[in-house]
């Protein structure tokens, strides 16, 4: 058993260890980066600190992150006593300039800029240099911090910190992005440095319960985070690092590590992809669940994931209770989401309903309503039964007005529960789609595909 | 409009007040049953009183009620040192010799002789005679009581209590029993004695509010009981003479008399009778509600209705609570008993489902538990989808066992609360009727009429 846990650890660090060649490209390009920002500064006669910060600096990065561009952040560190207009000014100058082939702005608390040099994105962030964290001023500030306690206290365990994230990759649930609510690099790294090495990690994590607390610095800590997870950040005690840590990705973390421990294999760490989902073989899935899905597919202004994602469960969610109030009941649903091409997708046990519909008066005993409501349904010909009398109240039956999915949601969305962009966007247009229809695209087919098979790693 | 009132009043009087053929019929048998019961005491040797009690005694009844053999009570009051074996078996003896066209024994709180006197059915009751209502050795002790004081306070008001009787039997509810839920006799003539006439009663009325409170003695009172409403018995404070009235019956007189009082007219005390459902019209009607209708028929062994509509009420709800909670959602539903014959019906939203069902394991972080379930759940070929975490729980979708009313009902009724009576019932042998066979007597075409046209009688 031990060698079976050895041997995988092993195989998989063969993977995700950074090659030489890697190493080599991402050490000339961060020189390069910071000999650009430092010129740009003496030119500017400025006097500020020039840093590269996150996994890429601290070598717990994973082979194959940087190879489609993924972020080297630059910390720029200013005095206090340059003004937030000055900083930003500095920044936005700073990171134009190391931007050799181009840059983008993008807006965080404050604008920044993505340069570009060569397959690699650099963020440009300028900051306060500050003496303690109670000092603050914005969160950016906070990061180097973080950097010089991992610096200081991971001890040469690059390698499990790199197991833990690929680890977590592999469960779906690495990235504290809002689309994940997984768990942040800098969390895995935490968590090393507390329980001493990937194995004792998960060893830890599978009696873990939800509430749980973990220090760093004190034994007992006690959680008064609103969250299922509470890990005490040791450069800021009021903040929790697993903030952004979803119940369910803190149970498929407890679920995973119990797996992996009775049966390691490397499958945990890249699970096998599922092909995307054909014609055929999603007629022989809703041939045996007797299920009908329907998508309501619409298109959003190219929003970032961590802002259309909150957005889109909040109007799936909308949708879904305004369905059941209504008689239509759903098995589950998801969510899919690709640079502004939007699907709720709902599969339904009910999408069909009778024509009659139960509609509830006023209690009787409350004669103004009660005289308003008899003037209108007595005598009216629209109504199938009533009025009568149940449990004190008037009710009435009367024709439904949606019979179908379809027909109930195109002419009711606007009252469900939902997000103002996206009802902005439902507003200019939308399609709903029903079962063969959603397999419009190859992105579809395989998030249909994950739907249908939706189920944790080691469940193979 | 007084012109109205007064003359649709005139017009029910005219069929309801007896005739005076009626009058001597009725008062030729009760004085055949006293003097039957005298002598029957002096052939004992018995000193006791002998009383006709009730409608027939206090000149409240309505013409027919004797018709087909209603009930005369006739109370034979003992002295409370009469041992209670002494007490029934006199009862009993009196009883038997009364019954001249022969008798049955029924149980109440003890058993009693019901006498047969041509079309008359006379209940014997013996009990004990007591100085005020403190010193009740059972229930009957306080009905004398309840003759004096209607005697005593009625003044002349006969019509008054016959038209609010008749009013009742308008509305469908008329009658303490279990079936109706209603307002009794004795209730009325409080009522008519309280507020002075059947219009004055008809005026407090559509102003109740539940939770109303009447004392014929005090002017605030208090509602302790948890009823819609309470009348305090005059002769017995502590007992609520409305006790048996529901919120609908509560409800229903309170609509029933705003309605009258705003159009008086004929109907509201003789609604028009609704003819039997014949396939045809059944058809035309599931045709525009488009829903599934079910019954669910046992023979129960001859149960009196107080006895059997609590338990089929009882039944009836357990399994429309099972069959919501499996996703088989109802209109509304309804309970046909006729002498042994019980079906409970249920008008479906939803009847069919698919073969896919959602079903939820213990929380992740249930370490034991959850190990249970990933054992019996993960390569489990039957799973369609999961095990899949949601909300921190496993959740595996698995083909659903019943997808329809019937085979749900046949397989899980015992499972469903109910009575034992029913249960034991339903298990010799039940038929799950569907649409139209549940046409196939003239009382259930009547029944279904009834249920399909659920309206106050004032909505026609």
């Amino acid at each position: 058993m031990k060698n079976q846990l050895t041997r995988v650890q092993m195989n998989v660090l063969q993977r995700i260890r950074p090659s030489r060649s890697e190493r080599e490209r991402l050490h000339a390009v961060t020189q390069q980066v910071i000999a650009a920002a430092q010129s740009a500064l003496t030119s500017r006669n400025l006097r500020a600190t020039v840093e590269v910060i996150g996994s890429a600096a601290r070598d717990t990065w994973i082979s194959g992150d940087h190879d489609d561009g993924l972020d080297i952040d630059v910390f720029i560190g200013f005095d206090t006593s340059t003004s937030r207009e000055d900083l930003e000014r500095y920044g936005l100058e700073i990171g134009k300039e190391i931007g050799i082939d181009g840059y983008t702005i993008g807006f965080a608390e404050h604008p920044y800029v993505k340069a570009r040099c060569g397959a690699f994105a650099i963020d440009v962030v300028p900051h306060y240099r500050i003496e303690n964290t109670r000092q603050i001023l914005s969160a950016v500030d906070r990061t180097p911090f973080h950097q010089q306690f991992v610096t200081e206290h991971l001890g040469g365990r690059h390698d499990d910190v790199r197991l833990l994230k690929q680890f977590l990759k592999g469960a779906g649930i690495y990235g504290a992005e809002l689309r994940t609510k997984g768990f942040s690099g800098y969390l895995c790294e935490l968590l090393v440095i507390k329980y001493g090495s990937f194995v004792n990690v998960l060893n830890s994590v599978q009696d873990w319960k939800a509430g749980t607390c973990i220090s760093l610095t004190s034994e007992h800590a006690h959680n008064n985070f609103i969250s299922p997870l509470a890990v005490i950040d040791p450069v800021d005690t009021n903040r929790n690092v697993a903030a952004a840590v979803s119940l369910d990705s803190f149970s498929i973390l407890i679920d995973a590590a119990r797996s992996f421990l009775e049966s390691p294999c490397t499958e945990c760490f890249f699970p096998q992809q599922i092909p995307p989902l054909d014609v055929g073989a999603f007629r022989a899935i809703v041939k045996k669940r007797k299920t009908t899905v329907f998508g309501v597919k619409f298109d959003l202004p190219d929003l970032v994931d961590d802002i259309a994602y909150p957005q889109l469960e909040r109007a799936h969610k909308g949708m879904l209770v305004a369905l059941l109030r209504n008689g239509f009941s759903a098995l589950r649903g998801d969510i899919y989401y690709d640079h502004g091409e939007a699907v709720l997708l709902f599969e339904m046990l009910v999408s069909e309903l009778p024509a009659v519909e139960r509609h509830e008066g006023p209690p009787v005993d409350s004669k103004r309503h009660a005289n308003k409501f008899k003037k209108k349904y007595v005598n009216n010909p629209s109504v199938l039964s009533g009025p009568y009398v149940d449990n004190g109240r008037y009710v009435v039956e009367l024709p439904r007005k949606y019979l179908t999915f379809p027909d109930y949601v195109a002419a009711e969305f606007k009252d469900m529960r939902s997000s103002k962009a996206i009802l902005c966007a439902m507003n200019i247009g939308f399609q709903i789609l029903k079962d063969e229809e959603l397999l419009d695209s190859d992105r579809m087919r395989l998030f249909l595909a994950r739907y249908f098979d939706r189920t944790l790693n080691n469940c193979g």
